[in-house]
Formats: structure tokens, sequence, C-alpha cells
């Protein structure tokens, strides 16, 4: 993968044939939807094709809102659709089943027949919310992923995987749901603040580590062009990972075997934010750790060479991403025990994504407390 | 069919070979599923054959629970299963996302993996709640349906709709997920009060309306003996009621055609409900009145003849279930409005199932708001 060329691929619908976007197909049957990415896709044509009936409902939060709320409503409105806007507030804490209910309320009031198409115009919060809200209005209705941080863009987003958090437990409450249409428009990365963006990276790597060395070795050599917000190498990090992502969710919809890859740094990450009450640090941060622990792990036992561990932690270093956890609640027992909790467990011991190698994860289900506790007195 | 004989028909299962059991499969592909009908299967060898792992959560109703809590608890101790008791008072006014926190929020209480089974004990309100929190505890678990009414034997449990109310409408809060068994005991049915068990009858009779002529014949011809609930008639018209909608469930899961005529005489019913804010009418008893309303109005549009009406009219009069809406708050205008908001609707005209004889029903979407007021106003 050359990432700094200007190759083109353009493929299925031809409206995009000669332009510099790209379309990525999650291959699901009948549930099948295409993955577009590229620049200034807020058109009509483009977003209107993927809603089936006239009343649609777009959710999104304030920050969101302000850069490009406007636009989207300009493609709805040209188009003739009766829409209305329901603005949930920023952050974590808000992905609760209070949140879902409150968009539930508000399509009841609007009275959305089974036909309506919900829009999430935001990040994986609102993208995960809104989701879930689609699978369970009348037992569910269309929707469409318009993910507007680089995290939503290359994870959240495609794979219908849908939530709210419960105070003592991320993503407990859920549905699988997938949607019509993944938008991902790479200039709204543009306004995404650092810190966001580069929790985002996080899981771009995960990709490279657990499914595709080449991808990682990329990754590790265009770190600038990429922290530099390059449009053509975000446009190609972002297509390769949510191709990756798109593979497994096609062998393996409802996590049944091969999809548990994704959850690599996962298990660490899920308790360490659930430990700091998801208020210290951002989701891909916590996975940034959760992955350095993972790599730790996976050495201890013999599988990778040490320094994967610490090309990962001065890729890590780079981007600014933390590597260990600092704050006073993440004690070894306390993530210990907000790990026996993530709903990956079905036996005693937490179910863990290690590396076998560089670019191939597997799951392991009977590894010691011990070894584990090992890994979290690193940080 | 011949209702009073006591031909056996055993299927499936050796161990019910030779029983006065019958079982019926819902063939969803990987998602099939028996539900198997008759006396005495509080057995720990039929039910723990359907429960994935040790853990089980078990919803009921103190009504129920006073009855049959302790027979269910008998067969899991006895098989060694993990289980616990959730408990959501008696009423459809309960069937809300409170309850439903209340028992995901007991889940996570007990550290329940994704691997548990959920058990249903009681009528439609715990089996549609039970079903909705399986759906969407860590995006779907194992659920069991042990239904105790007679209405959520021939309708609620089977069919994989579950759902919770929301305060203007009816079920508008659900998921499809379909259960790994359904467990009919006709031997509850002895502990039902006539009301709950009348209003059950209703939605037997629907399935002769829309599906099968003989069999509204023969449910008209035996109505004593089914009112004196004689075990082998009630065994016989569960059965039937359980196969017509096992097959049109089949045939379209996710209600995209032909399962939409299970609701014939519920567009009225739900409206009925809604404005009478659930607390007047048990869901059976509307619908009878629904029914009775759709039977007028495919007479009036020319497609049966006024004798289903007068029929169906005595049969419901002998069971004791109402014919006309008397409470002062459902006024047409009222009901009309409700209707408005079924979720069923796609388009300005309330969708209608209406039947094109007798047991043949059709899905209508234009009919003109004056035609179905005429109807509504001989409430």
């Amino acid at each position: 993968m050359n990432i700094d060329s200007n190759q083109n691929h353009p493929q299925g619908k031809p409206e995009l044939q000669g332009s510099n976007n790209r379309i990525i197909t999650v291959n699901l049957a009948e549930r099948s939807y295409p993955i577009i990415i590229g620049q200034d896709l807020f058109s009509p044509e483009l977003i209107c094709s993927y809603i089936t009936a006239k009343q649609v409902c777009i959710v999104t939060n304030p920050a969101v809102a302000d850069y490009y709320l406007s636009d989207l409503e300009a493609c709805l409105k040209k188009a003739g659709f009766d829409y209305h806007v329901v603005t949930i507030p920023d952050g974590e804490q808000h992905k609760t089943l209070g949140s879902f209910e409150k968009i539930l309320q508000s399509l009841i009031q609007h009275k959305h027949h089974r036909s309506t198409t919900l829009i999430a115009l935001g990040g994986g919060v609102i993208g995960d919310l809104t989701g879930f809200a689609a699978a369970c209005y009348q037992r569910g209705v269309n929707f469409i992923q318009i993910p507007t941080t680089l995290l939503a863009q290359v994870d959240a987003s495609v794979g219908g995987k849908t939530a709210v958090n419960h105070a003592q437990a991320k993503n407990m409450i859920g549905a699988f749901h997938q949607p019509s249409l993944v938008l991902i428009d790479t200039n709204v990365l543009t306004s995404l603040p650092n810190r966001e963006f580069n929790a985002g990276l996080a899981e771009v790597i995960k990709y490279g580590l657990i499914a595709d060395s080449d991808f990682f070795d990329c990754l590790e050599q265009n770190l600038d062009l990429i922290l530099q917000r390059d449009p053509i190498a975000l446009s190609k990090i972002i297509s390769r990972s949510c191709e990756l992502k798109a593979e497994i969710v096609a062998e393996d919809e409802h996590e049944k075997g091969k999809r548990a890859l994704l959850n690599f740094g996962h298990t660490f990450g899920h308790a360490i934010e659930a430990v700091t009450d998801y208020k210290i640090y951002l989701h891909g941060e916590a996975v940034a750790i959760g992955m350095l622990m993972a790599c730790h792990l996976s050495h201890k036992l013999g599988y990778i060479e040490n320094s994967v561990a610490s090309r990962l932690g001065k890729m890590l270093v780079k981007i600014g991403l933390p590597l260990t956890v600092s704050h006073p609640s993440c004690s070894a027992g306390a993530i210990l025990n907000a790990m026996s909790l993530d709903k990956k467990n079905t036996s005693q011991t937490p179910t863990l994504i290690l590396l076998k190698q560089l670019g191939c994860a597997e799951v392991f289900k009977t590894i010691e407390l011990d070894v584990i506790r090992s890994v979290l007195a690193l940080g």
C-alpha cells in the first residue's frame, strides 16, 4: 500500500466514477450496504437515494451541528424531505437509555412511520445511539451513518453494532442493526480537535496489528503525513481500515467468532473507561493503552517479539496517545474486576484478544488472572 | 378438525412420543424453534436442553409466581443451574422502558454473560418485556417463552415480536428476537381468571376469521366445550392457532407483507387501548371490539355477508366479550387520531386488515377516513 500516491480506485456507483471517492461494500446478503469515502459528499443525489420515504430524523450533537448540520439540512430541503433534528449533548456520558428514549419520544411526537429514516450525524456516541433507536423504533427502521470523527469513520459506523452504556459497563444494552449507507466525508476531519483525531488513530493502528502487518508498517512510515491530516493519506487509511473491518463483519456479523478480533485492546480499554467513569480517557485513548497491554501480554506468552510493543509505543508517543494508566482509580484490582463484567466474557477468566504474530490476532479465554495482573501492573 | 376427539399427533422429539403432547416447528432456518404444547411439561429434561449455559434469569409477575414459579425453580435446581428471579408487577401498564431497564439492571448486577438464558414465565406483558430485554442485553441472548395465559400461548409467545409500550402508542419500542423454545403447558390455564381466558379466545377466533374458515366453524360449534376449558379441546385450539401463526411467521418473519394479516382487529384494538390508557380493556377485549369493527367495515365495502359479523357477535356475547366501546374517552375522533399513530401506518390513512371472505384477510391502505368513522360510530 503506497499511502502518498494519488491513485484512485473507483468501484460501484457510476456517479462516483472519475471522482476521488472510494466505495467499499459490506457484504451481508440482503442487508449489504456501501461505505462511501471521499470529499464533498453532502450532495442531495448521493444521500437521498438511500432514504426510503418522506420522513427523516437527524440526530446530532451541538458541536457537530455548528459545523455540518446546515449542509445536511440543505440537501434534505432541496430534495423535499420532511425532517426534524434531535440534538443530544456531546460526550460518552450521554450514550444512555435516557438519550435513547429522547430520540424515540421525538419520533413518536412527530408521528414517524415505520418507513422513516434516521440519520446519525456525529461521532461514535451519536452513531451508536441513533443506530440503537433505529433498531428499536417500531422494531427497526432505516438509518444512515454520517460519522464525523476519525474513530467513528474507521470503527463505530461500520458493522451494525449499536448500543448504549450502563453505568457499570459499556455497550451493555444494544442491538445489531445495519445502516443502509455509511457516508464518510474526510472534509469533516479538518474541524476535529487534535485529541479526538489522535484517539481515532488508535483504532486505525489496531487494524494493522490484528490483520495486516503491511498496513502497520505503512502507518509507521507515514505517521507524519497522517498527523498533518493529508486528505489523500486520510482517505487511504480510512479506506483500508473500513475494508478490513467490512471483511471481518461480512464473515461474522453477529460476533460468533472472528469478529471478536476487532476487540483487540478493548477488554482492557473498556475496563479502563469503566473504572474512570468514562470521564478521563477518550475511547481511543483507553484502547491505545489496552493495545499496548495486549502486546505486552502477547510477548509474555511467547507469541511476539518485544519489538512490536516498542514500535507501537513509539507510534503512540508520536501521536500523543497515553501508554499507561495514570489515574488513581485504575488499580490492577479495579481493572480486573471491571474486565470480569465485560460482555465478551463467557467464563471466569476474561476473554482477551492477543497477537499470535504481527498482523494476526486470536481469541484467548483461559489466561490466568495472575498473568493478566502482571501486565496491568506495568501501567 | 374434530375438536373433541382424543386423537394424538406426536411429531419430532422422541421423548414426547406416546404422550398427549404436540410439537409445532416455527421454520426460520437457523432460528427455527419448537412450540411444545401439552400437559405436565415442567420437566428438567425438557426445559434444560434449551438452556445454553449455567446462568438463567426467570422473569415473572407475582400472580404467576404464586402458582408456577416453584415448579420451574425445582426444574432448574435439579439440573444445577444458577438462576435468579426478577418480578415485574402485573399489568400492561408495566410493559415499559422502566421495567425493561429493571431486568437489564438485574442481569448486570448478577454479572450475566452473553451465554445466559432468560425465561419468560407469564402472560404477554412478561413475554414481550423479557423478549425485548433478551434482544438487547449484550445485543442478544437466548430466551425461552413459558406463556401462562391463553392470549400469550396463541399469540404473543410465538413469532419473536418483542416490545414495550410508549404512553402514546402500544409496542412502539421493540425488536424481532426469536425464542429458542415456546413451552405451552395447558395446565396453567386452570388457574387463569375467566376474564383473561375469554380475552385470549378473541385471538383464537381471529385465526379462524383470517386464515381458516373451517376452524372458525369448529370454534363456533364447540364453544361450550372450550368455555368449560376441556383440556383436549384447549390443546387442539391452541395447537391450530400456533400452527396458523407459525406458517405466517415462517413466510414473513419481519412483517414486510403477509404477517400484517395477524393484525386483523388490532389497528382498531390498539387505538381503543391507547385512548383508554391501557386501563379499561384487556388486549383481547379491545381486539374483540376491533374484529367486529373490521367485519362491519369488510361488509360495508362489499366483501363479506353481514352474517359473518353477526356470527362473530354471537360468539363474543356467549364468551362474555364486549361488542362495542362504551367508555366516554372512546369517541370516533379520539380513536381515529390514535389509529393515525399506529406503527403499521405508512400513509395518511390507517392501514387496516379486512376480510375479503371468511377465512381470508387482506391489507388495505387507502380506505377513506369517513368510511372508517362510520364504523367507529357504530360503537
